[in-house]
């Protein structure tokens, strides 16, 4: 039985394959604890999203490895050595772990796990890749959309940018993280139907060209959609367009300007069409958007009632990687828990299973969090890390996406007003570490120096 | 039967289904030509390397709409009004255009089309996404992969980008890609096996970190992998690492520095393997680089045999996005042509059915290109696009990625060398369009103008 590409396990980096080879060969058999986290903020970014965790555990539930694709690997030179054990266990391959995470649409910082996983040792290399592209990719564009959406001030956003996109399958994600980040909705049907968004678009320039005349072009369209038609109306003079369709007294939806002054031309319009006794006909506008222009639309007095926004939210075009890591950060050997920390080079990875603890003020207002050991309490501390995966079965539903925003959009507003607000230049939201974490990274920085001097 | 969701036909925006139930509604039975194409280059870059035909050539081929996605469809409010017909036409959608291409590895500079598509103007449309998501995202990656391996001057490139790629299915794509540029394989084992690229990885910090010291970990990989251990040696200290492994005496394949000072320390690192009589053992460098970071290592005397590059090249990280558009230059109505243009907001989009000539020196170097009309003749040009697609049917081989990677080295060598540097302020490479398009653009200037005083 060929298993669905989607969950193929050859979706790794080739070195998760020889460290598993490896292990199994050495007889290495640790059961290890992961964690997912970034060490720092992107440029201009005050907080983040988290977003991707559907898709992770899809893959977790149904990652194999088929007949074809072991015999793939087998011809690499690179496992010419390798004996067949290893080939049988990946025939027989599926992840066995447990899995905590932060819902997705939790609103957080670096430093923070935003999702924790604990298998053999084996199977947590196998999966790391793709858990990281996942999750990467999903909350660096719902970070991104929650800003354009802060920004629009409570005016629909639309999430516009497929063909920009990372390739065909990133714009269809793209369109998932976007909502999370609180978009209304896509132009992307494939986005539409596989997770049940709402899906945007009329006409493009095109239409317009193919016909003899823009006139003759918006009489068609609104033959054929008397309720939904935007037209656009931008192609070749924006005035003269409007002018056109109030003289032809057929009220269309709304108009969409997708180029030029769209302060000075929203304005004219929104004047010209309430002139005509048109004030529910909608002004949109696209073209190059993201939170800045937007931004300073509204500052300059723009009359826009909705924005299509494409290449800034599909690819996070300020900050278009994400720097989420997959550390070790514990190994359990025959009953014999260690942790393990890395301190090469500046960077510092805390070790230990750690819970996220977020307190906050008594009017609601987020105040500060806490990384502390998994086993530590604080009374008065919501818990970020939920158990979301048990012995490998998912042990929560599939994600909804309206509540997902609706987290992302009710913890912004939790925010301290300088963390959410779109300067970048913010005080940093208070992040510690606990007393117990900081003396765990004391007491594993002491065994590995000793180490080092064996 | 369920079409492969790879290619269906709703990975396109809703609009362009609009305007397709549009056509049909009004009967508008026009065959349309649109043509593939950059506006400007984006920042610090001096040429484009065509990428991405393959996919967007297996899905005009495949793409389809099963009976659940057209059901889906007919729930949309949009589509309320729309008759029957327009879903039986989906039930049936086939492509059917012709295509002329660049073959993939093909140097390009605005203005020049990619890919020109002929086809019944709902097909062009509904299939509009999918080809401009394929394209840019591909050219995009070729192009930076490029110039990354120009840096390198020679040294091997490798592309270990996939868990900072726009989700996995980018990172695959972007694999292919940044072997059109140049690259020499992929950690990606998924795109090695989907695209036969070479696959290379041998181990992470996670190794070193699991075993108990730093030597133990060594030891039990060079045990597995005696002929292919590359060792990781800067997670605790690198020096450190390398005497340990000469003091074992066991020979890797090579090593690989991940952080610090790769100058300073590779300088070191090669000294020392070479005292111990390990000439052969080849230092390998990775961590956040670039074309600028590998220009300046190599300029200061760091001795580095290969580079890993992840996140610049998979995610494009100076120049996120390409403005890769899709716009309509004729239409071909009951035996009439038609040019189109557009004239607004100082974008000019010239009309009618285009080739790009390319014209030589004697000595080979490129002198410039002329962006024509299709039916013109420059005998002593060479013509970039040729029919890769004939009635919905391919009519050329997959692309072969050996060739399509020689196609960009061979003319990125040919180009004028302030366009192949990679500073980009050089003086543009030569582009001007031919008197007869020129022409046509007037002639269609002039009608609409016209039309618009009608």
């Amino acid at each position: 039985m060929t298993p669905n590409p989607k969950y193929s396990g050859l979706q790794t980096d080739l070195y998760e394959l020889t460290m598993a080879a490896g292990y199994l060969e050495t007889s290495f058999d640790a059961r290890a604890t992961f964690e997912l986290f970034v060490r720092s903020l992107p440029a201009r970014r005050n907080y983040l999203v988290a977003a991707g965790l559907d898709q992770a555990l899809d893959f977790l539930e149904n990652v194999q490895f088929s007949g074809e694709e072991i015999a793939y690997l087998r011809k690499q030179p690179v496992f010419g050595r390798i004996g067949g054990g290893f080939f049988e266990y990946l025939a027989k391959f599926h992840f066995s772990g447990d899995v905590w995470a932060m819902p997705e649409g939790t609103v957080f910082f670096p430093g923070e796990p935003i999702l924790r996983l604990t298998a053999p040792i084996m199977e947590a290399q196998i999966v790391e890749t793709f858990l990281l592209a996942a999750i990467n990719f999903q909350t660096m564009i719902a970070s991104k959309a929650a800003r354009v959406t802060q920004a629009a001030g409570g005016r629909i956003v639309i999430e516009f940018g497929t063909r920009r996109a990372h390739g065909m399958e990133s714009g269809v994600l793209a369109a998932r993280a976007a909502v999370i980040g609180g978009c209304q909705g896509t132009s992307n049907v494939a986005a539409g139907h596989r997770f049940g968004i709402p899906i945007y678009g009329t006409q493009a320039h095109s239409w317009i060209m193919a016909h003899e005349n823009e006139e003759e072009a918006f009489r068609q369209f609104l033959d054929i959609f008397p309720d939904h038609a935007v037209l656009l109306v931008d192609t070749y003079d924006v005035r003269a367009a409007v002018e056109k369709i109030i003289a032809m007294g057929r009220k269309p939806r709304g108009v969409r300007l997708d180029s030029g002054d769209l302060t000075a031309d929203s304005v004219w319009v929104r004047q010209r069409l309430d002139q005509a006794g048109w004030q529910n006909v909608t002004v949109f506008a696209s073209g190059d958007l993201d939170e800045d222009r937007i931004a300073s639309l509204l500052a300059e007095g723009a009359r826009i009632d909705g924005f299509g926004v494409g290449t800034a939210i599909v690819t996070s075009n300020d900050s278009p990687a994400l720097g989420v890591i997959y550390k070790l950060v514990e190994t359990e050997i025959d009953g014999e828990v260690r942790s393990a920390a890395k301190f090469s080079a500046k960077k510092v990875t805390y070790p230990g299973k750690k819970q996220v603890f977020r307190f906050s003020h008594p009017d609601g207002r987020f105040a500060n969090d806490v990384i502390g050991l998994a086993e530590e309490n604080f009374p008065r501390a919501e818990l970020l890390l939920t158990p979301v995966m048990a012995g490998g079965n998912r042990i929560v539903p599939r994600t909804d996406l309206n509540a997902a925003s609706e987290r992302c959009m009710e913890q912004r507003a939790r925010l301290p007003a300088p963390v959410r607000s779109l300067s970048g230049e913010a005080a940093p939201y208070p992040v510690r570490h606990s007393e117990k974490l900081e003396g765990l990274l004391d007491e594993e920085r002491r065994r590995v120096e000793r180490a080092a001097r064996i």
